[in-house]
């Protein structure tokens, strides 16, 4: 708590032109620091939660005429003492604003520092905190209610309730020690189990979530891929109902992958167009091909299209052999659905994965989409929505479960002292994620990664 | 004031990542709209200048955890309700709780809307709005110390005393034509030409102090020129303490003119480096030597800067000759002192416009600085520091001066009705400055070009 001595100031909002910029101060200080520069009430009597109109001096000059808002500790976002200078969003005067404020005895917050010292004042867990970055960077519905649900407590609630029941067992057993030469139990080795079956479940669950979390939170990969002038360029563009992509009659048009993304239900698929999979009768072309099978093994879902009037079955089998990748989902798309009579038509798969459109003429392009949302999404969720996004969350719960299965495999053949060393280690992990447990490197590593002023 | 019947709603942060936004709600409805989206306390309910911590839902969804400060009509910016809803800084939650905003009945603001409305609810006159625009685009002390003097009154509050007078003799003079039959003089002619006597010498003194006015606020274009290898490109560096230029011992490096800010006493200065003047050898130097012409012409301030050692008194006087442009102030620099002996110190010229240097020592280089603002500032500075920054405001001055003087050679020989014409004229446009007189198109005109949310 040593470091949340002095008072920090930074501008909260993003800088550039706009009407108004906000400075933020946080800190025992902060509003006697403020007061010394405001011309208007005595900001040292004010009640907190208000609003005060008045202008910021430099001695006689002044610098902005501004509205400040107090925040009296414990009842902020630091539980400190915060104060707002909301002043006219000009760069210039932030920046004079900022150095009197630093002159008179505040000093330049550091990245993440507002949102660390709330951490550190108990405002926030770790992964509530954490929560809060994802919040700002958060660009789709679905990344913004994960990060919400987080920052209001999320699954570290949870984990902190079964971290709680964990720790009784472990000082059960440090009692055992204590005790050592008269062999006695006084944790009890079922409950022990069965508290550890439960935690590795809900931690299994929690490690699964990830894969979709991760999705969610960042866009899901999906690459477009087929023959050449199977349509691929005009689906991505009537996907996204613009001409985004250089489309053209002449086979092997794009060469380039291209990255557009499409919002469907909230959330972001990353379209990425490839080059035609073919024999390639040019280097440049070759390349393409290559890039793209790499493309679809980094992705999670794969859209295959192919013409459905030029296409023989043989061929198409061929393909989806060629392209199917373990772990990447595959959608299987029948192209110039125009072109074909009522015949041919029937003849196509129409199944959960397998669908019949007309890119160019926009037809079925709705029901893809959903069928795109659903193979990605809606038939990955497990019913339980609590969802990991974090890797550092992921990988604390991977090292939590793999001391847990410690502790199970030496309950029956390990000395009391082994035990509660690999029950520590679980709690260690297991605090990491809330911020029971931290380390300096931890905290730095975390929040170094905030924005300046929050 | 019909416009303020409803409710404007935009970001009055810029836009980008940040910390926070702030979304402004004013307008009759804008409490009990930001409370319908509001969870925590009942904000209808509240006292006006308070903070209130809670969430934005939008039905079950909620939207963001924010902080909402209120402010009460009359008692906020544009003396109408206003709500600024301070939410985490994703660009993707600011738009979603601007969409909900205006899904509960408020609409989009346009450019300076709020601004617009402080001025029609007469919280400000209009060159105090204006100022508020010029405030937020202040990037140096002089011009935010010039916008902050229009903001809290400046000249406006001396023209507006000075409009009454006037109006006092234009009713008189009313009066009289009321009663033409009986030829009376309710207007005493001398005080009358006294008053306007007054009004004029105040005018001319503000429209001459527009061209300084107009440096302060948009920086002095300052051209530093000289034969080639003068040194011009290591004096511009000298000056701006860094390696901007390419800086070569071959005549005619510098081609292109560069733009440099440089910033003296609180003032910008915008260094224009020019190639070498001299018979061009090749076209694209002929093209420099004319552009450098060029670039004097449009400058207030030339630096002629020559070598000491290499040119002789002949070719001196002779490019001062060929350099002069009436309104162009001039200071005469010789560089290159270090290569001189003290004879040849003593031989060049010490006056107030000109001064020995070495560029590349860096010698008498913040000596040449407080030359450059003299010359350019101190010395235009009249001792009355009211400044017309505004084109607006300058025209409207030159047109009441017109239509004053007209009134003055009138007087003596036209009817009391032209007389009467021709105050109101002058009425009209002094009217025009403070927005005692407005027209739609000069609000559009003059708030069209604020930012949103402003």
């Amino acid at each position: 708590m040593t470091q949340t001595e002095d008072t920090i100031v930074a501008l909260a909002t993003p800088s550039g032109a706009g009407a108004i910029g906000v400075i933020r101060l946080s800190g025992p200080e902060a509003i006697t620091i403020a007061n010394s520069v405001f011309k208007g009430k005595d900001l040292t009597k004010q009640a907190t939660h208000t609003l005060h109109y008045g202008s910021i001096i430099d001695g006689d000059v002044i610098l902005d005429e501004v509205v400040v808002s107090l925040f009296v500790g414990p009842k902020s976002y630091t539980r400190e003492n915060v104060v707002e200078i909301s002043c006219h969003g000009s760069n210039f005067i932030i920046e004079s604003i900022i150095k009197l404020l630093i002159k008179r005895g505040a000093r330049a917050a550091k990245a993440g520092e507002f949102t660390l010292r709330a951490f550190l004042n108990g405002q926030l867990d770790l992964s509530q905190a954490e929560a809060v970055a994802d919040l700002i960077a958060s660009n789709s519905k679905a990344s913004q209610q994960i990060a919400l649900q987080q920052l209001r407590g999320g699954f570290s609630n949870q984990l902190a309730q079964l971290r709680e029941q964990l720790v009784q067992f472990a000082s059960l057993i440090e009692l055992e020690l204590d005790f050592a030469e008269e062999d006695v139990e006084f944790a009890n080795r079922d409950q022990l189990k069965q508290l550890i079956y439960t935690i590795n479940k809900i931690i299994s669950d929690l490690i699964q979530s990830f894969e979709l979390g991760n999705a969610i939170k960042n866009g899901v990969n999906t690459v477009i891929a087929g023959r050449p002038n199977a349509g691929k360029s005009t689906l991505l563009n009537a996907l996204l109902n613009e001409e985004r992509a250089i489309v053209s009659h002449i086979a092997g048009t794009t060469r380039d992958t291209i990255e557009e993304v499409l919002n469907i239900n909230g959330i972001n698929f990353r379209l990425i167009d490839t080059a035609g999979i073919r024999e390639a009768t040019d280097t440049i072309e070759q390349i393409g091909v290559q890039r793209t099978m790499e493309k679809i093994s980094q992705s999670a879902l794969l859209i295959y299209v192919f013409d459905a009037a030029e296409i023989s079955i043989d061929e198409l089998n061929n393909d989806l052999e060629r392209l199917r990748k373990p772990g990447v989902e595959m959608l299987v798309v029948a192209n110039k659905a125009d072109l074909l009579n009522d015949e041919q038509l029937l003849s196509l798969p129409h199944t959960d994965r397998a669908i019949v459109i007309s890119a160019k003429e926009k037809q079925q392009i709705d029901e893809l989409k959903n069928k795109i949302y659903n193979a990605a999404i809606k038939e990955q969720l497990t019913g339980h929505e609590t969802l990991v996004t974090n890797i550092r969350h992921l990988e604390a719960l991977q090292k939590t479960q793999e001391s847990l299965t410690r502790v199970l495999n030496g309950m029956e053949n390990v000395t009391s002292d082994f035990l509660s060393m690999d029950i520590k280690q679980a709690l260690h992990y297991l605090g990491e994620i809330t911020g029971a447990v931290t380390t300096d490197d931890l905290l730095e590593n975390i929040f170094s990664k905030f924005c300046i002023g929050k």
